[in-house]
């Protein structure tokens, strides 16, 4: 919301369309939201859902609600822009099916990597080569802890300052022990791979101690958690793990709640991608950019007003 | 060709389109060109223009008859993709006007950084967001000469190994005085800013001496060839300058003939975009995925055959 008022001139004389936000789904009706008409708030999902729109933007995140919503939407000819990468790591192929079946865009970029424009990189930008692998930093909590833990502090005190400063939700499990990292990787892989999954794990960060990152210290290295998706005999292999990366390594620079992903094209050699991989800024600038590509594909609100339904509970 | 040949197999179970080349065109026919088909080649340039096709693929150089190409191409409804920074440097806005009012669609991800997808970046990927500067190493001759530098070689013996290997042409001037990454910038501040250029000037890397990069050194520097676009009052200043950058800066990492730009966003922060700003295969990689995002957005070869025109004098 904020983000359609700040970049609303801009856009319009850009891409010549007026983006009005038709109606704003959320939990709790009662609770400030600076810089939202109050008119526009409900509880009722249909309210957004069957407005007159042209873009569902689903932020609620969660598999089975959003995962409704979502399919309503589809069925309903409405373009989708999600940043909900539960979501589609758990059912991402028969939505895309769905929305292909039905001639509408699903969008996903703020799903991984927040600003980070990766998922476009995979979808279009190497469209004409073949990936071998991909590997990334892709959850900005537990780089946050590692870092702050390279600092001299241990685990725990490390992740309730995550928490202080905004980086970690008060349930913090599924960024500590990777699932997160694994859902993005799942995403990019589903992009970047046509092949079978052989072999996957996932360890997360609880189990590090601070002698382990004294240990590495030593050793010239930083402990960072890796989301890896390479091809293998007859498939793909993915793991999500600490590693030991060597401090010349460009991981190994990737500090606080950054996330990077280094690409590896047969004909394109090593591609490094870096940025703010969380936050409400960014976030919202790659689910901006989103809506309004569905515009461009479309060209069904090129030269009009364009009505977004926003579900979210921020 | 290589890659469409090495690829065909995936982009036809991926995207359902067969990629056929119905011709080329090339100013020395007689040079031998393994695996071309030699039926395809041809020194006249309507051969090619006027065939039967869906994509011209503009990969000649220079401006006045690339440009006559481009528009021919444009004019009876051919997508183009093209690689040439030179020609959309110096006429980029009327071709677009051109293309967008014939419906088709021009694309030039190759044109700056290889493989490396900073123009989608921009286009799509930052839409939703007001770009505040864009800097990046964008010549990737100028940065293969300053790494030799460091390792104790004159400018002229590095860059005489700089053309030994490939990395520059024998007339490099273009090059060495910084003229390549201008061009390689305005395309960037194109897509970047709706703003009039205030002020720009532009130094090449001719001047700097073995003692310079000594200097350098001893004050925990390196030297790179920085482009950079900003806003400022009333517009946007452009510059392309050597500039002392710290051992920890991320242009300091970046060594030998690689690229980066480092976009700063209002709302998505600093992103990071690097890998091999050239080479034929990158550069391959980057024309084949607007090729086929061509397809992508139009649908008009998404069933069948897409056959690809290809002026090129390799």
């Amino acid at each position: 919301v904020q983000l359609v008022a700040s970049e609303g001139t801009r856009i319009r004389e850009r891409y010549g369309v007026e983006l009005e936000i038709a109606g704003v789904l959320v939990r709790d009706p009662v609770r400030e939201r600076p810089g939202v008409d109050r008119r526009l708030i409900t509880t009722c999902a249909l309210d957004v859902l069957d407005a007159d729109c042209d873009v569902i933007v689903e932020l609620i995140g969660g598999v089975h609600t959003a995962g409704s919503f979502v399919r309503r939407a589809i069925a309903r000819g409405r373009d989708v822009v999600t940043a909900n990468k539960a979501l589609l790591s758990a059912c991402g192929r028969e939505l895309f099916t769905m929305a292909e079946r039905a001639g509408v865009a699903l969008r996903f970029e703020a799903s991984v990597c927040g600003a980070v424009p990766v998922v476009r990189a995979l979808r279009h930008g190497l469209a004409g080569d073949s990936i071998e692998s991909i590997a990334g930093i892709l959850n900005g909590t537990c780089n946050y802890v590692l870092t702050r833990m390279e600092d001299g502090l241990d685990f725990a005190t490390a992740l309730s300052l995550a928490q202080a400063n905004g980086f970690a939700e008060a349930e913090a499990s599924l960024d500590v022990d990777g699932e997160d990292a694994a859902q993005k990787l799942r995403i990019l892989a589903d992009l970047a791979f046509d092949a079978p999954v052989r072999r996957a794990w996932v360890t997360g960060i609880r189990g590090i101690s601070a002698e382990a990152i004294a240990d590495a210290r030593a050793a010239g290295c930083v402990i960072r958690l890796v989301a890896e998706a390479r091809r293998v005999a007859g498939g793909i292999e993915m793991s999500v793990a600490p590693r030991l990366v060597p401090r010349s390594d460009p991981f190994a620079r990737v500090v606080d709640e950054q996330n990077a992903v280094l690409i590896r094209g047969r004909a394109s050699g090593e591609l490094l991608l870096s940025g703010r991989g969380a936050g409400s800024l960014p976030t919202a600038a790659a689910v901006l950019s989103d809506v309004l590509e569905c515009g461009d594909r479309s060209r069904h609100f090129a030269t009009d007003r364009a009505a977004v339904g926003l579900g979210a509970e921020v």
